[in-house]
């Protein structure tokens, strides 16, 4: 394992270590396993909360900041946060208008997160979840009863957390979440197997040619290990089946679409994945209302990428749009 | 070789194309190898104009924008683009001011560049250039006469960009480009070889446990090949290599810190690096005024990282929180 690291044990407080050092505007408390917007949330606006294992950087910590989350909690790498954890988060951030916990769907965090809810109603914090899972490459997967939580995370985080920014209610901010859930698709290819520190060796053996397709962002199995095979074909590929599941979306809509690394591929092949994707729905009548492109929801190491596709609905675009100052996604601030 | 890709051949025309399909607000123009803001040049301003080979990108297209440069010209991958490319970028954003090159000190880009200065002089464009060689790890390398120009290139353009959207005139954008390099000082170290589309294979051998310590952003050799060490005496030995080169950075200075990632690294181990930079520099009384974590100057799908130190003189961190607003930095705009 050749990784930048202390030791596999301290590789996740070594981290947060650094992070709170780049990031004064975040309060990194790691007696508490939890990383707070320092400034604290304004009186009688709805508190967004997120969390899930560590190794996925920049989600969730990085998103912490105005106009997204107000605090993430941060668990061991590829292991889900602890319940206390989360109500910890709530307590800091709630001010009195209640909390969304925006949860991936896997079988921990869901547990986890429902606990926290309970432990946070018994101390008088208003809780809802938004559960994600997006990701149509598998029905049930190691970690995850029904469909994994992965790429439409970064839009529930930002467009609810627009929505808590300009003040809506709890039940309007979660029940938008929701719909922006419902309204993504993701499908993820590796390229290779992604490293622990803990493990210190790939988590699965992919053969030199080979590519696992519908991979899950913790090296879940896909649908298949196919040969590499050239980007345009590949994205087809991936393209008709996040289509074929998407049913209400056709010619006319407008979407938004993440092309995102998962940790070990280079800006310039995530850059070429975004044109076949685009050239794609082109040819359909298909338009990209807005887009990113870059390394946002991964997998340590992991050479390889996915596509989030998600159709727009009112008020989703001006949301998206409103300003966000986080640390790994800032405009209009 | 696994990469997302059609053919080695078409790699960077694709990936080109993805870049365009992204950002309308670039013009994209493979016929002149040119990347130039699509709102051109605001009358009377000063325009500032970068490039080299690909396959270090972000650097320099995803720094076209507003407060940042005016256009890049990317060559192939890893090779100088041809002074026709600068000639035409130059001519394309030129208002009138004069242009500002920034070049990184490979010998054919500082060749090739010196050739165009030449031709738009001739065409009455008048031209400074800022050679950019902070790199410590070695003198002359090998496709070098000198210091490599590696991470303060991102500063010198930034600043530099941001005096030209401000309007000082060329001698000063030069000359503060200039001091800002001479201000700077990094180093990098690989953990992995980087594998171009063309060879298909990494570009040299490195075993298993072995680092190559001053590494180039195009895989020339460093300093030595050692074991990897634990993130906290390796960042100590980097961080003694660059502070004895920067014998004017004292207790109480100010400075502007950036921890790179090569193409392969997960910002996990990026913020870790961080963390331990921040921590040596407190320990000498050095501050961190402004700083930057994450994958800006790579090196295609190398796992490694840099370091870069800039002290920081007036009018620096004004110039550097000017907005900005590019594909790949984007701040108060």
């Amino acid at each position: 394992m050749k990784k930048f690291l202390n030791t596999a044990d301290t590789f996740l407080p070594d981290a947060l270590a650094g992070l709170a050092a780049a990031h004064p505007e975040l309060r990194v408390d790691t007696d508490n396993g939890t990383v707070v917007r320092s400034e604290g949330t304004q009186d009688g606006r709805v508190a967004v909360v997120s969390g899930g294992g560590s190794g996925h950087e920049p989600l969730h910590a990085g998103f912490v900041g105005a106009g997204m989350l107000d605090a993430a909690c941060p668990g061991e790498i590829f292991t889900s946060p602890v319940p206390d954890q989360m109500l910890s988060a709530a307590t800091a951030v709630d001010s009195g208008a209640g909390v969304l916990f925006v949860v991936k769907n896997y079988t921990g965090d869901v547990l986890n997160f429902e606990m926290a809810a309970d432990l946070a109603s018994d101390a008088d914090i208003e809780v809802q979840t938004v559960l994600v899972d997006d990701d149509v490459a598998v029905q049930d997967s190691t970690f995850t009863a029904g469909r994994r939580g992965t790429g439409a995370t970064l839009f529930v985080e930002k467009i609810a957390g627009a929505a808590a920014a300009r003040g809506d209610d709890l039940a309007s901010v979660a029940g938008l979440g929701r719909r922006v859930n419902a309204a993504s698709r993701s499908f993820a290819v590796a390229l290779t197997a992604c490293t622990t520190p803990s493990a210190g060796r790939p988590g699965f053996d992919l053969p030199a040619d080979e590519i696992e397709v519908g991979v899950g962002i913790h090296g879940e199995p896909g649908r298949r290990r196919e040969k590499l095979k050239p980007a345009r074909e590949l994205v087809a590929e991936v393209m008709e089946i996040i289509l074929a599941d998407h049913d209400s979306l056709g010619s006319g809509d407008d979407t938004i679409v993440l092309v995102n690394g998962l940790g070990g591929t280079p800006l310039s092949e995530l850059y070429l994945v975004y044109g076949e994707v685009a050239s794609h729905l082109a040819e359909r009548g298909i338009r990209i209302a807005r887009k990113l492109v870059g390394n946002y929801v991964t997998s340590l190491d992991m050479a390889g990428c996915s596509i989030t596709v998600c159709r727009v609905e009112e008020p989703f675009l001006q949301l998206w749009d409103a300003p966000v100052n986080t640390p790994a996604l800032r405009w209009g601030a």
